[in-house]
């Protein structure tokens, strides 16, 4: 829907004149390697091989190089067995979701959080509940968590860079929730899964690391996709990551490659595995992003918008001085599209995605300025 | 399951000594233009537009272009709001019952199956129903299809040209299933949709024509899939069609983008959307699939095997003499891997996929000669 609106502003004002922060669509281009490699493979690769099928996991050579990335990067021991290729992080979410939850279990997340959760849990009639967080910093109420969580609690799903609050959860947040459910799992004698969702896992701006959340906790499933990384989001192209220490990873990793073929995707698109399989030391133009994010935070810090600063992903979760609705009406009036923070299962805020040219952010200020004064804020 | 198989019979034995025909796998290459066209749109167009996000029903120009050709075709009358681009057939299939049924909706299909559709229907908690087919012809029985619709019936799913059996539906046919629905959604005052999976529209060796089946009856949907057209099963690359004249089709439109979204495709892969918009007049080559129908066929007839000789798709479903998982086995023997029909709700028959190269059908020979003489059939 805002994807439409905002290409509807842009026909009616002028592209120039609408500042359009309501898409996470990156705004820098692919690296060079991605197009190089997707041409190299087209000339040379027998197309047989290259656009046929395989099996529903995937390359097998393909996963065996992702697994050799993440060794190298995190520290793991992962090999070809443990990488499903996905239909970008999406895909893996559903697929994940299918294998571990039957009707009725329940479902964690912190909110807020990306809405499509609610409905991809829904696709297989589980419940999706939310457990608070601090609201000056967002990092999880590990309190809250342990009180949410039941004996139908098959799954928590964590998103860290997160959207839509750019923040990292810390080590000492990982094992602080890796503990929780760690003790959960022995009082109600349950497998509860961490579901880590991590599109945004190479968009960092500080010296946070980002932990791997498998080191941490045995019941780990990692949903990655290349959208953001390579800047390749149309292209569908992920990875679903189902380390050994899982409860009965085998029968697991059957489960969602069973999940990947009957619900339609039956296999990530050839060309794009073998091309990010080349290209996994990759990143678009993180800086770039980095630079945005400068810009617009202590702009709108010095307008008087209250926000976290963001270490990560490409989002602002700004608090609004009156109903997020009703500020994303205002701010339309500026041409600025924002999203209610409603839409994140938390009012009172808006999201504002600076994956926008710099120059969108320069010429949207003065709008923002003008809204601080309308709410009194400077 | 069966990839695997082959895979590992061909380690063991030599791929020239194995004859895998338990694959629906295209072997004749991509039409070059599909090769050229991804080059060019590499090298060309810019890659934040050409690998960015766009409307989860695809490129409105590819969507337009789809439409035209089909209407250039088929004498229909589409335009882009008709056309949602899928991650495959198998997607379209997925959103097209995800918009359509309601738990407890009863689905048929005619019996051989592609046993899938069942999955696909269990996926949204619908009960799939077969209706019975002449085991001569395997054209359906509209008097059998006229008793198992019942007011709890959404859908009845037809494959033509069919898998397993290579068989087309005439005019006559569509015509009289077209007759049999619209006399039952009067009686129960109900909708009953056609959804017509047709990955295998392309592939046809004789004069006959396939129906486009929007012509004939309002509440169809039409899946397409350009893997066995194109050559290109591995990319994840299809359309559906919602014309005009179905029910509420502006919502069932909604709803179909909406399922591409929420199950986790988000859209289908975004540079073979522009590729196949360049290529909607190509085909692999089909009189390659031809010989090798022709060769297989009368091989196997002057062996005394009997079955239906296919008109299009790339199978042939053989009766056995035997139990079908008992012939399967004593096949394996002679390291012919066939599907038995049980795998597609009809015992009694094996499916051979001949897309394979003509000199497996030809080194296969002897070995389906000893299969007949060890069944006493020549």
């Amino acid at each position: 829907m805002m994807f439409e609106e905002g290409q509807n502003m842009a026909k009616e004002f002028g592209a120039e004149n609408v500042y359009d922060f309501s898409l996470g669509n990156p705004n820098v281009p692919a690296p060079e390697r991605v197009r190089d490699t997707a041409v190299e493979l087209l000339k040379n690769e027998d197309p047989l091989l290259l656009h046929g099928y395989m099996s529903n996991a995937g390359y097998p050579d393909v996963r065996k190089k992702v697994a050799d990335s993440l060794n190298k990067r995190f520290n793991t021991a992962f090999n070809e067995n443990n990488i499903m290729m996905t239909v970008g992080a999406a895909a893996g979410l559903n697929c994940a979701l299918k294998a571990l939850i039957d009707p009725g279990d329940e479902v964690l997340t912190f909110a807020p959080y990306f809405v499509e959760y609610k409905n991809y849990v829904a696709n297989f009639d589980g419940v999706l509940n939310t457990v608070s967080t601090d609201h000056e910093t967002f990092q999880p109420d590990l309190n809250a968590l342990s009180e949410a969580v039941n004996k139908n609690t098959k799954a928590l799903i964590i998103n860290s860079p997160n959207n839509p609050t750019g923040v990292i959860y810390s080590e000492e947040t990982i094992k602080g929730i890796a503990e929780v459910l760690e003790k959960k799992q022995k009082e109600y004698g349950t497998e509860i899964f961490i579901i880590a969702d991590e599109p945004y896992r190479e968009l960092v701006y500080t010296d946070a690391e980002v932990p791997y959340v498998t080191k941490y906790y045995d019941n780990t499933l990692v949903c990655y996709s290349f959208s953001k990384t390579l800047s390749l989001p149309g292209e569908r192209i992920g990875y679903l990551v189902v380390p050994d220490e899982a409860a009965d990873h085998e029968d697991l990793f059957t489960a969602v490659s069973i999940a990947n073929r009957v619900m339609g995707c039956v296999n990530a698109p050839s060309l794009f595995q073998k091309v990010v399989a080349e290209c996994l030391e990759e990143k678009a133009d993180v800086a770039y992003y980095g630079r945005n994010r400068d810009k617009i935070y202590n702009a709108l810090q010095s307008y008087g918008f209250k926000c976290v600063k963001p270490e990560g992903a490409f989002y602002l979760f700004i608090e609004t001085p009156v109903d997020d609705k009703e500020f994303v009406q205002e701010a339309k009036k500026e041409h600025i599209l924002v999203v209610p923070g409603t839409s994140f299962a938390l009012g009172g805020f808006v999201r504002l995605a600076y994956c926008v040219s710099y120059e969108t952010i320069e010429n949207s200020l003065p709008g923002f300025k003008r809204l601080a004064e309308h709410y009194g804020l400077s």
